[in-house]
């Protein structure tokens, strides 16, 4: 590629003139589609930016100025302009490229992000620290419509607002979040966009009012106000004016000199400013363009056909959640689904489909959707919040005080619980497990297989009050689990398989793990029980109590943080009967990696547990 | 008092003539003031809500209609207007009245509150519920100005305004939140009061424009939306009208005639709409009025002079915070403060007067002050971010997602941890522990006294990197604790006093209640080990074990939630050596009484701990 294959930092991307800006647009555009291709990826947010990315390194002088990307799954333009371009073919794999900015992999990256609308946030604390310091350097925060409707981009702005921080936040819009934005805010943005035409009538409309007859009194006061009107009409983003930011924009996010005169202006302006950047989602890839939200994130696929190579056809967790979800909507004209920004991500989009009025896609806002469902079930209604395991972290205020205080029914889908694999230490649902049994009043579940999480399901909505989380993990599953037909019974654990050397205990798909362990440990004549635990809160003490009865022995296997897991609170119940071991995750955050493969790598294989079982039983 | 005697529901509140309802606000007043100066409680935020709500209960159909009261500290004059009015003299007192609005304390209480920003959103629930089982009433959230800078607030009014739900909100605008009230949507408010002048020109101003001179082209429509203009200049709420809700106001909150009207009005507006009602916080007491955030939460007062009647000269643990973080600052130009509308409930107002640039008062924003904390930190300050446990809370993604994974060097000055008392389940800080540990990359510490706070602070802020907590309680110190004078060293506790028979780990001002439960225990002829932990992550395995070497028992004492406590760990570690007894508190909401009432409801006083050790040992 002509001006891509000498760029290895911004130093060399400041070398070509503004005309050749275009066509290295188009190289970047097409090495993104070739590399996510091969590796998967988010791909139409990165092809929406490739012009803002090349006009911001650009103009900007990085590393010294700082680029914090929110949400970050945007910033594959500025690793391949940031000396990351080669190793974009280690994307989201172990060791590899991470698929968001990291501190840690360059100095091109000045903020870790992965979670919704924390960049502003950052962004005001550096600029912050930088005036303090007394340094002298640009602070963009990049933010996507979508992002705005997160409570804390308001938080943020607010606080920016009435700062005389200098700060450009640049409000990249193209009128999605990963699906179709929500909201009041997305209503307005739209208004704006379509404002442009007036921006040139400015000049005209000033002219009449200083030809207008000057009257007296009440009169003359309202036409000095007068002024402020017409910047009201023809400054379309009063709304951010209102709130103290300097405005500018619209701007076309795909024109690069229209970009780089914006920039040149933003540089010059004193205080906190928001440039409105119009961009297209999956601009330049045309399954892209037309589907963006199904070319969000993509695994390896054919640029030719625009298909996943690896044609999935199996059913995911979030897939027969939707489906069961159906099924009892149809019984239960009270139950109601709540999702923030992620109909399609939780299986729900048939549910939108079937039941358009009964259900409520709160923005990316899970602290309302969750405090909302609250309120449905002070008035009868049964909500199932349908959410990601790291993405519940926002609402875990909501659930204690606004759920479980009052031991309202609300249901909360757990969807990602447990390791995600390529997406990274923000994106592990290694969390709730710990946070909702601290809760009182909740009660939580793990299905082992597909039929627990329908039955589980129809328990939590149908035949339990109070609040109840179930939690279950990304994709699809593996196997079924022997006796996971078995009615639900609150608190209730099954003995998926018997033995009588070891009893394992687990929970959710390491209930899988512990069958394979029990296969391993069999061949070399150690009989293991496994109970399925089904609760981990309440736990099932006595069925426990009654397995090491007979076996002396237990191990606890949890694919979450070690401290404060459910794991410690067997080994209390269980102290003065048998000897426990407990087979966390470690005490760290995990990166990015098949999930397979960050489990070996901490020990959280069946082999690696089967080989620790046989060191603790002394074999 | 003639009308008051009189009510004791809304009932005989719509008997009164409208005449009459000034003269019955007054005594309303007066009644709370009598009140609240034997009681204490919430002062200034009552007197200011006065005539708005004796307009709602007139106005509304209560309990049909639903109130929901943001916060809910305001909810006093609507308490005594719903049959509680005798119960008034037992507010906030152990199985009292609640000092908080609570579904199980009333019909009239719809909703639970405590923390802020939470109405809109379970607004928004109860009004979807609402239609979805075609029912029809009205369901009004009143929300103050403070409130509003909360995230969730944003994040509900953004979906209230593209619904078509039909939903009062009552925006309480009395430019305070706790203390004065910060922000640009602050600012933002502050024009739309002072812009009422402004709203009898727009008849004026519209003759104007339709004499105008008719031009063609773009002027031509330009002129059409000029009346938009005019709107949006004399409608001074544009900002929500532009998220989608119909604005009305301002209305001043002290004309009982004005509130009707606009009630009157409001029911008969379809979808969200947002009355902006200008109330004065304290009003009608002249203390109050003069210094309310000093009446914003008071204990028992003289009413002529205003002042306490039990002055408080004693330092809380804030106090000392606050003290030794100003000399820290002196010495070090890099820490700075972050508080979330709490410089004074955190102790920072004196930190605030010497370092006015270094203190950063984010608004009730939990969230951004925990990232903001992050940027700063990211950029080389050093940020003590000082919040109460209930509320860290709101900003737990925060601490995990922008602090931790980052290892950023932030001190998060946890007040109001443990049991705080009178403000009941909403308020106690028994879940930051549990949620805090969890966390990797987290040290966690908790000073048994002032000296180990004092110390602890230095140790955080200059001596450690990484993120640290440094938890501490609500009010004063009861005593000095032996050994707290020594130096804190990385996850290392210490022996308060030696013993043989059992050792006794605890943390924090839990430590002072293990060396009253060793008195005890010494009367009974049983020597205790007390161990102060200093640390609850990382935990001082190897002190504790030689401690239980010697004593082969161990107690540990934990004022927090049983499930995910550092206890569990400990009897963990301990498994082989001893046996353990963990006293926590128990798996529920502790409800509202002194600290020393919970305490000893919950077997959790020195007595009860040495009467339950003592059967551990079996004596």
């Amino acid at each position: 590629m002509k001006f891509l294959d000498k760029i290895n930092s911004p130093l060399e991307l400041k070398q070509l003139k503004t005309s050749e800006l275009p066509i290295l647009a188009n190289e970047i555009r097409e090495y993104i589609i070739q590399s996510v291709s091969k590796t998967g990826g988010h791909l139409a947010s990165n092809l929406g930016v490739v012009e803002l990315t090349v006009a911001m390194h650009y103009s900007l002088n990085t590393p010294e100025d700082k680029i914090i990307w929110d949400v970050g799954h945007q910033s594959y333009v500025h690793k391949i302009l940031t000396g990351r371009k080669n190793e974009m073919s280690t994307l989201r794999q172990l060791k590899g490229l991470s698929g968001f900015p990291k501190r840690a992999e360059s100095i091109y990256d000045c903020f870790d992000t992965g979670h919704s609308s924390t960049s502003i946030s950052a962004a005001m604390g550096m600029a912050r620290a930088r005036d303090l310091k007394k340094e002298n350097y640009e602070i963009v925060a990049v933010i996507g419509d979508g992002a705005l409707t997160g409570g804390m981009a308001f938080e943020a702005l607010n606080d920016a607002g009435r700062s005389n921080t200098k700060l450009i936040i640049i409000l990249n819009d193209n009128e999605m979040s990963i699906s179709k934005n929500v909201g009041g805010l997305s209503k307005y943005l739209s208004k704006v966009r379509t404002d442009t035409r007036y921006l040139s009538t400015k000049k005209d409309v000033e002219k009449i009012l200083n030809n207008m007859p000057v009257a007296g009194g009440k009169v003359k006061a309202f036409l000095k106000r007068a002024k402020d009107a017409v910047k009201q009409m023809v400054v379309p983003g009063m709304l951010f004016e209102e709130l103290g930011l300097t405005y500018m924009g619209p701007i076309d996010g795909h024109n690069i000199d229209d970009l780089l005169e914006a920039f040149k202006t933003a540089k010059n302006i004193e205080g906190p400013l928001i440039m409105h950047v119009v961009t297209k989602k999956g601009k330049g890839y045309k399954f892209a363009e037309q589907r963006p939200n199904e070319y969000h994130g993509v695994s390896a696929f054919d640029i030719e056909t625009g298909k996943n190579i690896k044609e999935s056809t199996v059913a995911s967790y979030s897939d027969v959640f939707g489906k069961k979800l159906c099924e009892i909507a149809e019984n239960n004209n009270n139950v109601v689904a709540i999702t923030a920004a992620m109909t399609d991500g939780t299986g729900l989009t048939n549910f939108a489909r079937k039941f358009p009025k009964r259900i409520f896609d709160a923005g990316i806002a899970e602290q309302h959707a969750v405090t909302m469902a609250a309120g449905l079930a002070a008035n009868g209604i049964v909500p199932v919040v349908a959410l990601y395991s790291s993405f519940l972290q926002r609402a875990y205020d909501q659930v204690i005080h606004d759920v479980a205080i009052q031991n309202l029914h609300v249901v909360l889908a757990v969807d990602r619980a447990g390791l995600v694999g390529n997406d990274g230490e923000t994106h592990q649902g290694v969390f709730d497990e710990s946070f909702l049994i601290q809760i009182p009043n909740m009660t939580v579940m793990c299905p082992a297989d597909y039929r627990e999480l329908e039955s589980m399901l129809e328990y939590a909505v149908n035949e339990i009050d109070g609040p109840v989380a179930i939690r279950y993990p990304r994709g699809s599953l593996k196997e079924y689990v022997s006796g996971s037909y078995k009615k639900i019974e609150k608190g209730k654990g099954i003995v998926a398989e018997e033995g009588s050397d070891v009893t394992i205990a687990a929970s959710g798909k390491m209930v899988v793990t512990a069958l394979h362990v029990r296969e391993i440990l069999k061949e070399q004549d150690i009989d293991a029980e496994v109970v399925n635990l089904r609760f981990i809160k309440p736990l099932d003490d006595n069925l426990l109590l009654k397995s090491v009865m007979k076996t002396k022995k237990a191990v606890v296997i949890d694919e979450a943080v070690p401290w404060g897991s459910f794991a410690l609170s067997i080994k209390a119940a269980l102290q003065d009967h048998a000897d426990v071991l407990i087979k966390t995750l470690p005490d760290e955050f995990i990166r990015h990696g098949t999930v397979e493969e960050l489990l070996k790598e901490n020990n959280m294989d069946p082999e690696s547990i089967a080989y620790d079982i046989k060191k603790f039983l002394g074999r």
